[in-house]
């Protein structure tokens, strides 16, 4: 399985290191010998059809700052994508919301050049999911993105394979650790600043935090599970969105005076919104920290609850190596 | 897709009205045309080769206490298991984890006979799991049970679909509803006797309460979990479990002064071992009422909870129409 990997931050980083530590039991397990015969960074490429070192191009990266010391690059990605015998292109460039770039051309690039994506990107997905899903099928290949929603937590197989047979009927749930962590804190009894702060110092919290506390990123996530589960044709312009900006210490308080918590809601039910909600302390859902929960409302298993850490680049290239498998499976062996 | 079922009581009856309800839907989604052809219950049998009509057999169930009572049935349920064509047997008669039986008969029989076997009864499976899988691999069929652990609850589901490709080192989880409602009312201040006929009232303990406040019904799950979920060949002889009669009201207030609950948690580190212990109140695990809930621990992934309420009877009917429609998938259409 040749794999083209766009993108080599955290996330790639860690698909590169999961595989040079996995390649003998995926290969025993999965009959699944994967090769990076491309690998992409900001600063330039690293290509050898017959695979790349990885542990080559991790030094590279490390002592260097970018794939391109590995030697043996010359083209652009988009060259590369369509140049390249591959199976697969891995897409991990950073997120941008706004205009889905880089990640929305490197995407339709691999799809249209009838190449199998996984992304970890939500830019594209937020912005044009429905038109990304109908490419890939008019091309034939598929489109995954498991590490977009719950980061290893296998949020979005749990509703298509664990709930096989059953009908979700809506979903609500915290889908973003950085406000999660800021309201756990708030109930603690900082203020909203102060909270914010020590997110930031522990690292939590972007310098810029806006895509997080603004409600982007849940609103981001909301829209992919809305298309994946749902089979709602939506993008971020069809989410009414609230972030925690303007949650104090007094709503708090109050809060917890009739046993809840505040916490940021993205759900399903009745159009798509998120937003502060009040949730009893002893819901499922009403989990602390950094930690990511959802409740799916099915029609006849009942509700079920899944939780864990949203975030984390070995995590999230665990979800990638999901996907792979997938792809694998529905291939047969190359 | 002829199926011989195999137990009418509450599970058997809601799959009937399941079957009834979604016959379109069915076919529509996953091209399947499920047809009972046998029907089994202590009274007698109902049989009819091109399918029993669903709605007169729950009627005469309903009316005079018996499937026996639709009109066309005869022998025994060896017999119609051995000489009747059908692809699956689901067999939902009452767990009795003593004997396994006759749960056990009918599951042998039914393997032997080359029939695939879905089953919600956890008796046979905790008492011989490992020689039930060798059996069913032996005979080339395929034997299902998601409906044993966790009610509707994809647990068993969650554990092998949705962390394919990471490793699950360990898990440990609340499996057992009764005793969790019992626990959760003692929190609330009630001896461990007026909790107990409170949930003898609620109809979610049994007059004879011994197979979930003993443990022996956590612990049937543990077993089935550790062979399907980590690949141990174990039985009930290999748990070592203990219920909860001997929790005191004070042992509770104990625990609650250090933020911590009591549960009967069931887990797989360090042996299987089902007991009362101390969870942290804000520990996803932590969950009150009738709730079930599993934390499994993935080398990659990181940590994640699933919760869901344990028990049911259309919850347990979803979890075997999950079942025939894996089945059904790995089949091809019939």
């Amino acid at each position: 399985m040749r794999i083209i990997l766009v993108g080599f931050g955290v996330v790639g980083q860690n698909i590169a290191k999961l595989l040079l530590s996995r390649n003998e039991d995926l290969y025993a397990l999965y009959g699944m010998k994967p090769r990076i015969v491309a690998a992409v960074d900001s600063g330039g490429s690293a290509v050898a059809a017959s695979g790349l070192d990885l542990q080559r191009l991790l030094d590279a990266k490390k002592t260097k700052g970018t794939v391109a010391e590995y030697g043996d690059g010359q083209k652009n990605v988009i060259e590369i994508i369509e140049s390249m015998d591959a199976e697969v292109v891995v897409e991990v460039t950073q997120t941008n919301l706004k205009t889905g770039e880089p990640g929305m051309t490197n995407v339709s690039a691999a799809i249209k050049n009838g190449k199998n994506v996984i992304t970890a990107n939500k830019g594209p997905l937020a912005l044009a999911l429905p038109s990304l899903i109908e490419l890939a099928e008019y091309n034939g290949v598929m489109l995954r993105f498991s590490g977009t929603v719950g980061g290893g937590t296998p949020i979005l197989e749990f509703a298509k394979r664990c709930l096989k047979g059953d009908r979700i009927i809506s979903f609500r749930g915290i889908l973003n650790g950085t406000t999660n962590y800021i309201l756990t804190r708030m109930e603690e009894g900082l203020s909203f600043d102060d909270a914010l702060n020590d997110a930031k110092e522990k690292g939590y919290a972007e310098a810029e935090p806006s895509l997080d506390i603004d409600g982007y990123d849940a609103a981001a996530k909301l829209v992919i599970m809305a298309n994946w589960v749902m089979g709602m044709k939506v993008t971020m312009k069809d989410v009414n969105f609230t972030g925690i900006r303007n949650v104090t210490a007094d709503d708090m308080k109050n809060a917890l005076k009739n046993h809840n918590a505040i916490k940021l809601i993205a759900g399903s039910n009745k159009g798509l919104t998120v937003k502060p909600t009040e949730v009893p302390k002893n819901d499922p859902l009403c989990v602390n920290g950094t930690l990511n929960a959802v409740t799916f409302s099915s029609e006849y298993s009942g509700q079920q609850t899944i939780i864990g850490r949203g975030a984390g680049g070995m995590e999230t290239a665990s979800a990638v190596l999901r996907d792979l498998i997938e792809i694998r499976e529905a291939m047969g062996k190359v």
